[in-house]
């Protein structure tokens, strides 16, 4: 069953003949450039950020947790508020994952039948369970402008037979999701539609088309080429809105990673986007995009800036080390950021030294700056047709390189 | 010895027969409308603002505390760095405490004598000894705007023999500070014009003219309102900059606290600034700008912002209330804010139950606001010589109501 998309991708150029690829996905809520990077706002903020900052940075996306804010506030919470939008005040395109990887990664103690997952929360040990209709539901109740089908990240290693079965589960849950989201959810599109614009007298609303989801499917498959095949082959047949890489960067050797990237990549249409999920270091996301992937979401922009390690053009760095004491030059010479523009390395180790809450701030401004304008360099160079040439290039470099 | 002071008070207006005074104080750095509300910087930062934000705020002078800077990351550091303004990007009046009060509040364990008093670092337990010359010293590197004399805060209670004694300490210790700054730290000027026209070639740099300090003395004097007299008495004879009232909100009841200040007060020159140290509850603040005070520090705001106890027109209220988990209003509808003009209580409670640092940057916002508006308000209030009604209004009220 076809269906009109709320998200339309669109092709601007491939890079000659190779595979990455210069895109945009519109969104009821604006325009994501791709190759797109999407910081992580787990609790429907991302750390030590305000919305306006990230819109200045030039972040075109955010992804936020549907398990988290399923355990608090709660998504009946936010639907009464009027949406995640509405309720952390970011009007742009927002994604949302299933929570299933959260329930593996997180949760103390978790049962997993055909059903769906029963779990404990990591807050308050209180059980809950996540079927792929209450992942749907979830998910609806934030209003994400792209929702995640609900899935099983198959762990690493896994026997050929475990991938196997966790595959099926994942196709049969996606399935679920994909029938729950066609009907339940759009069924109450009209509901929705008339709650959203009750909400319109608000100060914040900015919109005047009332939102509609997208819902996106997530191969797996583990380590197996054949089985990440059949499990592609499976998602495309139920026509998501678009299509995700899950189960990887979850302790494979690199090369295996980058092979599965690599063949699966090329098996997704080519007209709908194309996610990895959850990976963020950059060689990784130069080795991605060559193969065609258009998202990335990752928390290590944000959570090394408040580690204290920062990229710069240079190389890693670590604010904190003894000879930056007394160092009055930006954290990187070649950034135009704010933390940059304003502040020296002695200050900015100064401030990480005391653990003072402004370090976080700018530590993070410029990680998420180095992180956006590394796309918006990558974006530029598929435009020119010198990819290849940006990939083997300082940034590249500085993106490994620990100094 | 009179000299030229670098910082000038001048009176605009006094409330009637009353002892409210609206003022401003002229320094090299920017003026500070009086009465003025000091935001408190510790480490260089007030925590979990951006410099920024704290002039968007309207912020017209700031605090940072030599204790800190002295131990992390060090005084010499911060002068190699082309002193406090420049280290910090701050470029409006900064004033230093003196490191007294916070010797005898935070450190472990402390010796005094006539030659000064020596401490253990409560970060490292190493041994230091601050004397009035260094505490100078320190200051004079920071380059504060407006610089404390070293004084022994006398506790409370107190008999009047220790009290006494305290005070005379304070006095001498108060000629020391004067004779070196009169002397060394202004010998040193030519030596410091020169560092700082040779640091303008920085891109942050704002100012034309090389900065001067001002310095402040401390009355002490405890519970007796003879011996506060006689400070002051002796501190105005040595000519200072400004006066201060020390020793005072350290545990001794509000009555007393009172009469204190209205009997203090009008003792110090009319043509000199007078602060108040450490006190910001604004019922305080009302009563001793009655008295005739013009500046105020306190992190009441900045801290309570971070632990969730907001000032609001109605009253103080605790964010983390259940009540508020689907409260889509602003925290104050009365205010205009950032922080009021773009996120619900609810969203608040919800970014304050996750810890996350966008709610202490939010919440701080808030009452920061709060604070400067009052004290902007209030400051109009003697203008339009309807002081008396401004303290028994709404306002004043809700500074001190809990809801």
């Amino acid at each position: 069953m076809s269906h009109t998309s709320p998200v339309k991708y669109k092709l601007i150029k491939k890079d000659g003949s190779q595979r990455p690829r210069l895109g945009q996905i519109y969104t009821q809520r604006g325009i994501i450039n791709t190759p797109a990077f999407i910081p992580v706002g787990t609790n429907a903020t991302v750390k030590a950020m305000s919305q306006d900052e990230l819109k200045e940075l030039g972040a075109e996306v955010i992804l936020s947790n549907t398990y988290h804010l399923y355990l608090r506030p709660g998504h009946g919470v936010i639907k009464e508020l009027g949406g995640l939008h509405k309720f952390m005040n970011w009007h742009g395109p927002i994604l949302t994952d299933s929570g299933g990887f959260q329930v593996f990664s997180l949760s103390p103690l978790r049962k997993i039948n055909d059903n769906g997952v029963t779990f404990k929360s990591h807050l308050d040990g209180s059980t809950h369970l996540i079927t792929p209709e209450i992942a749907m539901e979830i998910q609806a109740a934030l209003g994400s402008d792209i929702a995640m089908a609900f899935d099983e990240c198959t762990p690493y290693p896994a026997s050929r037979e475990y991938t196997l079965n966790s595959l099926e589960l994942t196709t049969k849950w996606a399935k679920r999701c994909k029938e729950y989201h066609d009907t339940e959810t759009r069924r109450h599109g009209d509901t929705e539609m008339k709650r959203y614009n009750d909400s319109c007298n608000s100060p914040f609303h900015r919109f005047s088309l009332p939102p509609s989801q997208a819902l996106f499917g997530i191969v797996q498959g583990g380590t197996y080429n054949d089985l990440r095949k059949q499990s592609a082959g499976e998602l495309i047949e139920m026509d998501f809105d678009g299509y995700a890489l899950g189960g990887l960067s979850v302790g494979e050797p690199k090369e295996l990673m980058y092979e599965i990237i690599n063949y699966t990549t090329p098996l997704l249409p080519q007209d709908k986007p194309r996610y990895l999920m959850g990976i963020g270091d950059l060689a990784d996301v130069l080795e991605a995009v060559s193969a065609g992937i258009d998202m990335f979401d990752c928390v290590m922009p944000t959570r090394n800036a408040r580690n204290g390690t920062l990229f710069t053009s240079e190389g890693r760095i670590s604010i904190k080390r003894e000879e930056f004491k007394t160092d009055p030059r930006p954290l990187d010479p070649n950034c135009e950021c704010y933390t940059c523009s304003n502040y020296s390395r002695a200050y900015l180790r100064h401030l990480f030294a005391n653990k003072e809450i402004l370090s976080m701030r700018l530590n993070t401004i410029h990680n998420l700056y180095f992180y956006l304008n590394f796309f918006r360099r990558m974006r530029n160079a598929i435009k020119q047709g010198v990819f290849e040439s940006f990939r083997k290039g300082l940034w590249s470099s500085a993106c490994s390189q620990i100094i």
